[in-house]
């Protein structure tokens, strides 16, 4: 296919009456990886660095779970609710094994996904996430809330959650925010009721379990690659460290002088890291 | 150059009436990486997939610290007194500017170059390593003293301390052992006086000072790269954690299934994360 970010067209897939948006590019070979976004995202929030470096050898697919911006459906409000549109969708499609990207609020379904679809799954990419019940998930700082919670969201709420206070690290957050913006035909933005629906989700993964912390981790057999800034306001770093130590098969990568976005401020590093990742079986680690 | 790990010849160079040992091979392009060595280890203790992967775009130096191995001169009993004769002894090859990798002990010992002579280095690279005063760096295990300790150090040893206790971790470090042996004139064992002395600056660097722990993290403005197992049962891993959070400019991987040896556990995932890394500057990153 000779599509990328800013041609694929959004197409649609209809399943018990909810109609999925995605888009899908990139050569025909290898497993394809479904990218699941984070809070209130949707295909136009990815950096086109990313999709497009990742696009070069394998097929990549841009998903909108139900009810999230051009999306049709209501919007699930809890992780497992997620997870369940995303196995819907790729049954759909006909695929029956296919990678994860998995960003932020996308990374908790990436996972939940895993746990109730193992063998729909080969490998999974875990950035800017955390386990259900991490360290510091059970609550936000207000000034995160603030931002991330604006009826539109402008750059300088990007550039505050996804990017250090550092400036090459704003420099970098705008020259993601102008890659992200050149396509012509941009996805809708999230609804009002898709931004509460997910804002629950949110705040039941954050939960502290009373028994068992992290549990669920260990029964997670795949590759796993986990990715974060050094920073992270959103989702605390530490976190990434925790999918690290739990997830048996887990590598992790972490970027200096970086946020919750550190995908975008490295993008062709990250796609240098995920590529070795994804190819790992085939090189024998 | 032509020479490879098993055909450079050693080579020798006097400061001070100290007969350094080293070897040198790879091309002559970019920065000399100058390779410091862990508790007891020689010349033939670094894996040769690591050391000529490293080697086919770079020069690599191989170096016994002053006492260690084939080298001449007094071993030195403190971290700061081995940086210093790697200082004096990059200075006695003409080098102006040379990149680390410190492993384990040579960690300790790079991140101490690099603060008495910042100018001097590049790009660091620190693997199985910990800060002065690091978590749980205050005692060892009595396994991992008895298995460390060992007059002559045996496979078993080493399978210990370096690998996980895993079927696929302990294949991997049986055939790390056969590659590090397939050099015919292999590097002499280190003295007992050699393990005596270092041992006593590992036992001085992991003391945890009572103000500011950490605070010499912050003054290292390079390029890092910290790298290390799962589950290192010598540094324990959460330090390479503490390392990448508090040096400004540090980058993290952390592989899975592994310990201490990760590095000799996944050389060719190794060498291509850490030429990521050092051409980082010339990419822009």
């Amino acid at each position: 296919m000779s599509e990328t970010h800013n041609t694929a067209k959004t197409r649609f897939v209809e399943v018990d009456g909810v109609r999925y948006a995605y888009r899908r590019f990139g050569t025909a070979t290898r497993t394809p990886v479904v990218f699941l976004q984070h809070f209130r995202g949707g295909l136009d929030n990815w950096d086109p660095n990313v999709t497009d470096g990742l696009a070069k050898d394998r097929p990549v697919i841009l998903f909108n779970n139900a009810g999230v911006a051009s999306s049709g459906g209501d919007p699930a409000d809890t992780v497992t609710g997620m997870a369940r549109h995303v196995i819907a969708f790729v049954d759909a499609l006909g695929l029956k094994k296919v990678d994860l990207l998995g960003f932020s609020l996308g990374g908790f379904v990436a996972q939940q996904v895993v746990l109730e679809s193992p063998d729909l799954i080969r490998h999974v990419i875990l950035a800017g996430t955390g386990p259900q019940g991490g360290e510091g998930m059970d609550h936000m700082p207000p000034k995160v809330v603030e931002h991330a919670t604006r009826e539109k969201p402008i750059l300088e709420d990007f550039l505050y959650l996804f990017f250090s206070q550092s400036e090459t690290s704003q420099a970098a957050g705008r020259a993601f925010w102008e890659r992200r913006h050149t396509r012509l035909d941009q996805d809708v933005p999230s609804s009002v009721a898709a931004m509460g629906a997910q804002g629950n989700a949110i705040a039941a993964w954050g939960i502290v379990p009373q028994l068992d912390r992290y549990a669920s981790l260990r029964r997670i057999k795949h590759p796993v690659l986990v990715v974060n800034g050094a920073d992270d306001i959103m989702v605390p770093t530490i976190n990434s460290f925790i999918l690290q130590q739990r997830i048996p098969n887990a590598t992790l990568v972490i970027y200096p002088d970086s946020g919750h976005g550190a995908i975008f401020q490295y993008p062709e590093l990250f796609v240098s890291h995920a590529r070795l990742f994804l190819e790992g079986e085939r090189r024998g680690y």
